[in-house]
């Protein structure tokens, strides 16, 4: 930097994003006394988080855990997560998060977050109205229920959308932590696009380089700066590179999410990690699908259909290369469609309908007998209220009668990344030589967080609040 | 870079690794008028080539396809290799490989490299001998032989080694090679890791940074520097950042593939790609696979059990979670114990042995019902000559009888990774701003490649001597 050059804007920290992890950052930064700015690229605040449903991971027995029923502890939050997140999570992270997850939960509270002590427990992505808790990971589904005790650790904001056709859940996220964030001063600018991260000749990053309409303008940040701008799930390149079997279907994202911060750090030498992870979406009423019995190309059962749907979304687009079908009979579609949690988006008719299996295999195109005996295993077991292949619950066990139906759910599947830059507990970005990059912190989807190859919803909320909160109490340290 | 500052050594063109993209890089640089220096980590050239199969993946019809019988063009090798090289498989440069293909066959002839005229058509790893011509990817076994006409391209260096205990394939691939640099004047210094990439104010390569014998030494480029250290499989951060299906289990490298040309490359802004991509290696006797079923923990088939190795190697691990099975009767051991091809570290006594089905999938731990169905369904299409679930050639069907056996197959993978350094057709190396960092190529392993999610045995000899040599005459014009 030459004494010449000019700053548009000077904070002592300053946040690249103003989603769920810069609002956390931006809190927390202020509250250590630091002046902050936001940058966002957006035209205000939110991010993909105030279009979310507003999920957070929290258990360990939660306030709301406990007025809902539900006993939990930190080792059975931890022993499910080290699992569901898959091969590859980060052992020591988690543990972090869930010692953290308690306190957590009281600070989104004090800041304002309002959570309605209300359990739902039917299929779904999300309550049909403002309850507060719900199963987001498979928790109460096989193998989870066999590897640690059960409890639901979706917290989700009451919501009013859904009741008043106002706001969901992520905006009921969102808005009060904006509001604290805003009372503590915090400033923020907006249509600004971050693409180069500045540093003095010692490598310590002093500031960010940005375009305003077009127009170049150079943000100083005295004590640090904090990457925070969501998931590459909309940049193409990235996506080819490191997550193709998404590509063309980003989900639950903005676009917005175009990789960014990961692209301006990785020029300083940042580490990476889980660039292929996603989490994935399953396009199909899960009032539907915990009723049917879902199969392969090989018409073959892959997955407890009762199961988190994300966790349905990654297997068949990944160990099923997104080529599955959901088989059903009249009586399973009609309780589905009547259901009062089923989405009107679900409410489509069968792909085909026929009288008995044999035609259903062939209208498919499955093999001959393939079909026909995954469902005469299914209805044995079911006669005996038993799933002995995948462990399906009692309750969603009934032989698949005549006429029998079936959904083509061939592509029905989208998602975001999980991957990004590695950073330590303290939300410091990681250069590949192991130290930290003095004065650069990360955190949300930017970083790689939680979930490497599993997912639950409210992950991303969950990590990208509790770690934006390190990323800004460690900024404004400097 | 002060003036004062010492060289240790100086040359125009400076190639970490003296492995396959070494030497054909330092081939092409030297005659191309290049003073050319190898620095190599381990005590001598080599590298993973010199202790492999040595296969080299060609097709568009070369002289030894042709005198083998097989008719073989551009269109089918590019056709196979976009599917086969898995999703995210880039095709420019599968074109580009393809069309280039027959010229390189060529020219690795024209180094000395023999191929003997000979095809060999069993199941399996490598040819038992000196044969000289085998299909490697699957080609001729379903889907592959619906998408494009099938060829033999594994074109693997006439050796000694099977037939009088001397020398493997790729040492006959890299023995001719290292003599023709050597011939060419090319320089080659041994326990040499290096640590730095060492740069101009204005970003360009000039050198490398390095230790022998824990000294350090500094290594001056006058035209530029090539990675060429192999793949990441026994760097354990990096498998756990990218690539965790694999940790612990790295096969088919050695341990001087530390990722340590990636890390250098980083620190400089370098792009990646396929970082989670890897070969997967299958332990199991490709002759007794053949005449069996392979199913998984749901007792299901899941591949065509003909196909190529590193196939079923692949789908065992990334979508049947390592946790398969072999299932065979007592005749179709005895035949692939007797098979001349069948490898000695391969004759295993069956795990389990039953007189039925029924006690076979009990002992195992199967869900009841689910093998006696598979078994059922598979020996009633065999009886047909046919296969209409996964389309195994009629050559290897023969309805299972008893008393009838069965290999734990859990667990039974390993693999090396595929990806690396994004790169240009040239071999330069791409900063993650878009453009080529001066100074920088890369090719081999520590490269991002021909192969994506998929894989064909002869790939990464094939782009890594094809690349090199385009890194080496790239580099050797500054």
């Amino acid at each position: 930097m030459s004494a010449s050059e000019q700053w548009d804007y000077e904070a002592d920290v300053v946040i690249a994003g103003y989603g769920i992890a810069g609002v956390s950052a931006a809190i927390e930064a202020a509250r250590a006394g630091a002046d902050v700015l936001v940058i966002e690229r957006a035209g205000g605040w939110g991010g993909a988080a105030a279009l979310a449903g507003g999920f957070v991971y929290l258990g360990g027995g939660t306030a709301i855990q406990k007025a809902c029923g539900f006993d939990d502890s930190v080792e059975a939050m931890r022993a499910f997560l080290n699992v569901a997140m898959g091969p590859g999570a980060d052992e020591v992270r988690i543990a972090d998060y869930c010692d953290g997850s308690l306190e957590h939960f009281d600070w989104l509270v004090d800041c304002g977050v309002p959570f309605k002590p209300e359990f739902w427990g039917e299929p779904g992505w999300e309550p049909p109205g403002d309850q507060g808790l719900m199963y987001t990971g498979g928790e109460n589904s096989y193998p989870f229920n066999t590897i640690a005790a059960p409890a639901p650790r979706g917290h989700v904001p009451q919501m009013t959308g859904k009741v008043t056709g106002e706001k969901g859940g992520g905006y009921m996220l969102m808005k009060p932590l904006v509001d604290t964030a805003t009372a503590l001063g915090v400033r923020s600018i907006y249509d600004v696009r971050a693409h180069e991260l500045l540093t003095a000749s010692d490598g310590r990053v002093i500031g960010v380089a940005a375009r305003q309409y077009g127009n170049p303008m150079r943000v100083r940040a005295r004590r640090g700066v904090v990457l925070a701008t969501g998931s590459f799930a909309y940049n193409d390149a990235m996506i080819a590179q490191y997550a193709p079997r998404i590509a063309g279907k980003p989900a639950a994202s903005v676009e917005e999410h175009d990789g960014q911060s990961i692209r301006m750090a990785q020029a300083l030498g940042a580490d990476l990690a889980h660039m292929d992870a996603t989490e994935v979406a399953f396009f199909a009423e899960p009032q539907l699908v915990a009723r049917g019995i879902l199969v392969n190309g090989r018409g073959q059962r892959y997955v407890p259909e009762d199961t988190y749907p994300g966790r349905i979304g990654q297997l068949s687009l990944y160990h099923q290369d997104d080529n599955v079908y959901l088989i059903f009979d009249a009586q399973a579609h009609e309780e589905a469609m009547a259901s009062t949690s089923s989405t009107p988006f679900f409410k489509t008719p069968p792909t085909w309908v026929c009288e008995t299996v044999a035609e259903l295999e062939a209208e498919i195109g499955l093999a001959p007998g393939s079909l026909q005996a995954t469902v005469a295993a299914y209805n044995a077991g079911a006669e005996r209220g038993e799933d002995p292949l995948l462990f399906k619950k009692a309750q969603w066990l009934r032989p698949i009668g005549s006429p029998i139906g079936a959904l083509d759910l061939r592509g029905h599947t989208g998602g975001f990344t999980l991957g990004g830059l590695l950073t330590t507990l303290d939300a410091e970005v990681l250069h590949v030589n192991g130290e930290p990059i003095p004065g650069l912190f990360a955190a949300g989807r930017a970083a790689a967080g939680l979930a490497a190859w599993g997912y639950a919803s409210g992950v991303s909320l969950g990590d990208g609040s509790f770690y934006g909160r390190r990323a800004g109490r460690a900024a404004a340290k400097g």
